[in-house]
C-alpha cells in the first residue's frame, strides 16, 4: 500500500456502488489505492516484522488517532487499543445522517448503476502491546476483553445507521499486511449481500418450522466442542476445509449483548479453537468474522437471526468456478472434519 | 491433490449441500480430498514443470480420457483436447436424469439442511499441445477454435439438465494447480447464487427500463476496445480492480450461439484484452469465467440475459471482509482503470 501522498485520486471520496447486472455492492476507496498505473502483479509480500511495526507498544506516535485504550487511564501501559484505520476503506468525514450529510443518499447514475457515498468507519483493535503475542496465547479472560473492547466499539457508533462488522485475518495469504495481532471493525452504509442472504435463508427456515435454525441442536457428529454458552461446530454445508462457527447456545441476535461473564467462556472457547487450528492445520492462515445482526433488525427479524463467530483456515485456493459462481467446492465432508477437530489434542 | 488411491473417502460419492443459514450451495468432492487428517496449511506450490506435464503432446496416456480432440483425426497430431478431469468434483457415474437416475432429487435431512447428490461432468479443455504456449499467444483465429471447443463441448451435453460453466485459472495463486494452458467445464445440478442473482439483477432492470442492461450503450469511460461483434469494459461497479468484461454488443443469450466468424473476432479481442492485461500489469495471475444463460432459460428471460467473458486479474488480495460479507473493496476507479487499459501499447 502506498503512503496517502503518493495517491492521484486521495482527494476523491470514497464511493460505494452497486452494478444493475450482479447487484452486488463494492466499495471504490481511493485511500486504500496507489496511482492505477502503478498496479502490477507481485508476489505476496511478508507482513511487517516486529522492528518496525507500529502496532507495538511505544509506537503510538506512528498510528493514526487512538479511540480508546484498555486500561482506560492514558498514562498507564495498555493492553487493547483500539485506533482509526490509516488507509480507511470509508470515510468519517464525508457527514453522515446524523449530522445532516449525505449518508444513505443514493445518487441514481442512470445506465451505470448506483452509488451511496462511502460514508462509514474503519478502525483497528490493536490486540496485545507485544508483537510476537497471537490471541489464542492470551489468557481467557484477556481473549474475552478483547471481544469486550469490539463490543465497546460497536456500541460508540450505534447511533449511527451503519451495518457494523468486525473481522480478523491472521497471515499473509489471508490477506493480512500487519502481523501484529489485531483485528479490524467496519461500519458501512449498506446491507452486505451475504447478510441479508443469510436473514432471507434463516427467516425462510422460520416460517416453515418456527424455529431459530442456529436454535436446533446440532447433530452430533458435526460438534467439536461445547462450554456453558457456546457451541463449536463445523456446519453441515461448510464452504471452505475446517471451516468452524462458534454459536451462542440461547438465542441471541447481536453480538454486543455479550456480557462479561459470556465474554470470558467465549474468550476460552475461541482460544481453545485456535489453537487446535493451529496444532491440526500447521498454523494456517486464517480468518474470522463475526456474523451478527443489523442494528436496524426490527423484533420480529430478531427471532431468526442468531449471531455467530465464523473461522476459516485457508487452506484450499479459490478459482474461476469460485469466484464466477459463488459456489463452493469442499473436499472435506463436514462431520469428516469434525471428528478430527474434537479429537486433536492440544498441549 | 493426492493421488486417487490414498484418498479414504474415495468410495463416496460427491454430495451438493445447501445449508439453511447462508442458503449457499458448497460441492463435497472425496475426489480431490486428501485424508482430512493429511490437511495442512502449506505454501503455494509452483505449478508443474513440462518435464512432467500430462497436457504436453506425446503423454495422453497419463490423462483422463479424452472425448474429443482438434483435428478430430485420431492419428494426426492435435491442436486442442478436449479430457475428462482425474479428480473431478462432479460425478458422470452416479445416474442422472437422462438415465432414471437421482439428478436433481433432494433429501431433505431436516434441520441439517438440503443434498442433492453430485452428478454432473468436469472436463479440461488443453488449449495448446506446447507447455509453454499461453492462449495469449495463439492467432485470433485459434483462440476462437479454443472458444469452439467449448462450445461444442456443451452442446455434447445439452441434454442433461445441467448448468455448464467455462472457466480459466492462469498462475498459481489464481488457483492453478497446472501451468500449461488449459480451461475447465463445469455441469452441475444446481443453479449457482451468482447466476441467479444476476438473472433477478438484470430482470428488474428490464422490468424499469424495458431494456437488457447489457444492451445498453456503455459510457464511453468505461469502455476499453472494441471490434465488429465485441465491446471490452471495465464495469461500473468492477469488483476487483482491472476486471474486464467482453461483451456481445449484439443481444445473445448463450454462449453457444458463438457461430465461427464471430469466434475469431471474439478470439483477436480476448488475445488483445489479455496481452494488455499481461503488459500493463506485469503478466498476473488471471481468472476468467463465461457467464452465459442456464439451457433452462425461458424465452421471456431470454430478454434480459445476456452473455458475456469476465476477466479477474489477482491483484488485491481477499480477506475476512470479503469472505463475511460478500463486499468488495476496490482500489481503483473503473473509469481510471479503463483509461488505463485503452491506452496501454502492446507490442
Ligand atoms: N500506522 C497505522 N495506523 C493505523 N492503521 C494502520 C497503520 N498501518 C497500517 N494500518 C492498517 O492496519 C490494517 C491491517 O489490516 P490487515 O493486515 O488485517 O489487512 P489489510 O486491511 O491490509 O487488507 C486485507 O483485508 C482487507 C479487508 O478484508 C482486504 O480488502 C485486503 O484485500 C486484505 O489484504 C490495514 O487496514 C492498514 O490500513
Ligand atoms: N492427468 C490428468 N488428467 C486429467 N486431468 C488432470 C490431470 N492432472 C490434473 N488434472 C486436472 O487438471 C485440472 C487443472 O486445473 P487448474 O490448474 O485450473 O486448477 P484446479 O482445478 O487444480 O484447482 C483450482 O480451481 C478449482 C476450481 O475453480 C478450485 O476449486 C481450486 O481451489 C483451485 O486451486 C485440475 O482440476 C486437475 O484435477
Amino acid at each position: 500500500m502506498a503512503s496517502p501522498s503518493s495517491t492521484q485520486t486521495q482527494s476523491r471520496s470514497p464511493e460505494i456502488r452497486k452494478d444493475p447486472v450482479n447487484n452486488r455492492w463494492v466499495i471504490f476507496s481511493p485511500a486504500r489505492a496507489k496511482r492505477p498505473t502503478d498496479f502490477k502483479a507481485k508476489s505476496p509480500q511478508n507482513p511487517n516484522s516486529s522492528s518496525s511495526c507500529p502496532f507495538c507498544i511505544g509506537n503510538e506516535h506512528e498510528c493514526a488517532p487512538e479511540i480508546f485504550r484498555v486500561p482506560p487511564d492514558p498514562k498507564s501501559d495498555w493492553k487493547i487499543r483500539v485506533i482509526q484505520n490509516l488507509y480507511p476503506a470509508l470515510s468519517r468525514d464525508i457527514g453522515s445522517k446524523k449530522d445532516g450529510g449525505p449518508d444513505g443518499e443514493m445518487r441514481c447514475t442512470g445506465d451505470l448503476g448506483r452509488v451511496v457515498t462511502g460514508f462509514g468507519f474503519h478502525d483497528v483493535v490493536i490486540e496485545s502491546p507485544v508483537h510476537s503475542v497471537q490471541l489464542q496465547d492470551l489468557e481467557p479472560r484477556e481473549v474475552g476483553e478483547v471481544l469486550l473492547a469490539c463490543k465497546k466499539r460497536i456500541e460508540q457508533i450505534k447511533e449511527y445507521d451503519l451495518i457494523k462488522y468486525v473481522f480478523k485475518n491472521h497471515g499473509a495469504s489471508a490477506g493480512a499486511s500487519m502481523s501484529h495481532s489485531h483485528s479490524q471493525l467496519l461500519a458501512l452504509p449498506v446491507i452486505p449481500p451475504t447478510i441479508s442472504a443469510r436473514i432471507n435463508s434463516t427467516k425462510e427456515y422460520f416460517d416453515q418450522t418456527g424455529k431459530c435454525c442456529l436454535c436446533e441442536v446440532q447433530p452430533k457428529d458435526l460438534q467439536i466442542d461445547v462450554t456453558t454458552h457456546f457451541i463449536s461446530i463445523v456446519p453441515f454445508a461448510a464452504t471452505f476445509p475446517f471451516e468452524i462457527w462458534i454459536i451462542p447456545r440461547n438465542h441471541s441476535s447481536h453480538f454486543h449483548e455479550l456480557d462479561n461473564e459470556k465474554a470470558v467462556d467465549l474468550g476460552g472457547l475461541l482460544k481453545l479453537t485456535l489453537r487446535k487450528i493451529s496444532v491440526q492445520l500447521n498454523n494456517p492462515p486464517f480468518n474470522f468474522m463475526i456474523q451478527t445482526a443489523p442494528l436496524q433488525a426490527i423484533d420480529t427479524q430478531l427471532a431468526y437471526i442468531h449471531w455467530f463467530l465464523q473461522i476459516v483456515p485457508q487452506l484450499a485456493g479459490v478459482g474461476g468456478f469460485e469466484i464466477g459462481t459463488g459456489c463452493y467446492i469442499n473436499p472435506v465432508f463436514s462431520e469428516d472434519a469434525a471428528k478430527v477437530m474434537r479429537e486433536v489434542n492440544v498441549p
